[in-house]
């Protein structure tokens, strides 16, 4: 698989672009306070299915020849990318086949059934998932759309980034956090084709490093079996986004889980809007100064997605267990 | 006190509108599908101090002579209002005593305190308010402002529905919600004068529903005492308020605090914005089919602001007491 291109990411945006929203950027001057700097926040928490994930799985869908395509589309995701695809799917008119781990949320299994795609459940292991979708793939001929390690994936993902450097073309800094590396590794494509000048930052939890030690050692490291509260972030890089990120990424830096948390709840309380544990990732860097030469620049950070079970919120649960 | 007019509220936006945020109308797929009509949220819970009160309190701030306007503000008031307040005052360098009940939730006190108010805490009955307030003034010479029965106030809140139907100028129903009727007001004056054909429609809690009851019986009824899930919308209408709505305002419903409370969730899960319980009247009243003639039409809804408890969401309180 190749490195994708600003020009296949340009390509994604035209293919999509009327198919997704056109999410804003908002600022808040008490971020930009507390900072010292002057943020921007591309809101893809309010993108379809609530993630930017489905713009990665939008363009990997029409990106398919006609006959391939009949033949439908299959993965295995327990989130945002299920949704997504289902989604996507159900916009090409094409059948959609989800692997989800039977003790999924009840809200997640609902929103992947309703969008219409046919839902296969398997047990709660990387294994099980695998097998499962190889058996669905070999009976009905879907094609595999992976999650992030896939070139239509990581330019649909770039897209965001494309959006945000039209709408503000000075920016000097952009914050994003890193799990499989689709979103990231777009996001670093996209920027340093439109704008050299700009530096792209990966950001991690502490406890998930796995990116960070790849970036480190030069090697790719396996994903750890962490807890993180940034659920979106667990997962470890793929090959290919290992190679963009080594590429186009310009640092890489990591937070604690307390950081996070704290971030998170920050902007949920001055903001007002709802944005999932790993889309506090890079504000948390921000905020504890893991981001050198910040002061006074001009900040951009992709807002991942929102969704998140409010009946399990993680200050609360820090609460009852500290 | 006159009744105010469209003039007025473009009078008011001219003094306010770079001190304000312009905040964004946002839509929402899934909500026109489950309503049946497009529906454009006006978003005050983007505003400055979180809720659109800011546009009252720095109107009726910035339009005191400078005599007058250098021994200060005041006002007595638990919430947005005397945040609000405080942030205007500030903005004009001048002194802000801000009476506030005891009990008040520490965040409020900090926030006030933190935009530099002079904070008098007294006991949390309404006598004991006015009481403090009048000892406040009398000894400080400031300028009292009330959060509603006041014409500045109205005028400031009614610039939210100029930009809205600036930006949307096709809308065929605006709905509000009524607490002490301020915003309400504004809204109606400010959408009659500029598109005569749109309806504006005020929302209420049904355990509060004294605005409801003032309309249709012609004379100004009390507030009750009420524990609405609402909280912004459990004060009364004052005289000038109710004059306003008596003229202006085209019709009133009611909904149930099980349907404020599942439409509140809702726009949490679905939008991923963080709202207060009383913007979630009139989503509730969409949602629950009491609004008449909606399908395909164009429903602009003021949602007021995002304020909101985190450790304390009424989705979890329903569950433990139910």
């Amino acid at each position: 698989m190749e490195i994708p291109t600003l020009s296949d990411i340009q390509q994604a945006h035209e293919q999509i672009k009327d198919r997704i929203h056109r999410t804003p950027v908002l600022t808040n001057r008490q971020v930009d306070e507390r900072s010292g700097c002057r943020v921007f926040f591309k809101c893809e928490n309010f993108q379809r299915v609530g993630a930017f994930k489905f713009r990665g799985a939008c363009n990997a869908v029409f990106s398919l020849a006609d006959e391939e395509a009949s033949n439908g589309v299959a993965t295995h995701s327990s989130g945002n990318h299920a949704q997504a695809i289902a989604l996507a799917a159900r916009m090409r008119n094409i059948p959609a086949y989800i692997v989800m781990p039977e003790n999924s949320p009840e809200v997640k299994k609902r929103a992947v059934a309703g969008y219409g795609a046919e839902i296969t459940f398997c047990e709660p292991t990387q294994e099980a998932r695998e097998s499962t979708l190889e058996k669905v793939v070999e009976k009905t001929g879907a094609t595999f759309i992976h999650p992030y390690n896939d070139p239509r994936i990581i330019a649909g993902q770039g897209t965001s980034c494309l959006e945000l450097l039209k709408d503000y073309p000075d920016l000097d800094i952009i914050l994003v956090p890193v799990g499989g590396g689709g979103l990231a590794s777009g996001t670093a494509i996209a920027a340093s084709g439109i704008r050299p000048e700009v530096n792209v930052i990966g950001c991690e939890p502490e406890i998930a490093d796995d990116a960070y030690l790849s970036l480190k050692t030069g090697e790719l490291q396996p994903s750890k079996n962490t807890q993180t509260v940034a659920d979106g972030l667990r997962t470890g890089l793929g090959e290919l986004t290992f190679a963009c990120l080594q590429k186009h990424l310009h640092g890489i830096v990591t937070v604690s889980e307390e950081e996070i948390v704290s971030a998170m709840r920050y902007i949920w309380e001055r903001m007002n809007i709802i944005i999932e544990a790993s889309c506090a990732v890079p504000v948390a860097a921000l905020f504890n100064h893991k981001i050198e030469n910040t002061s006074g620049k001009k900040i951009g950070i992709i807002i991942t997605g929102g969704n998140v079970d409010l009946e399990n919120l993680p200050w609360n649960e820090q609460r009852e267990h500290g």
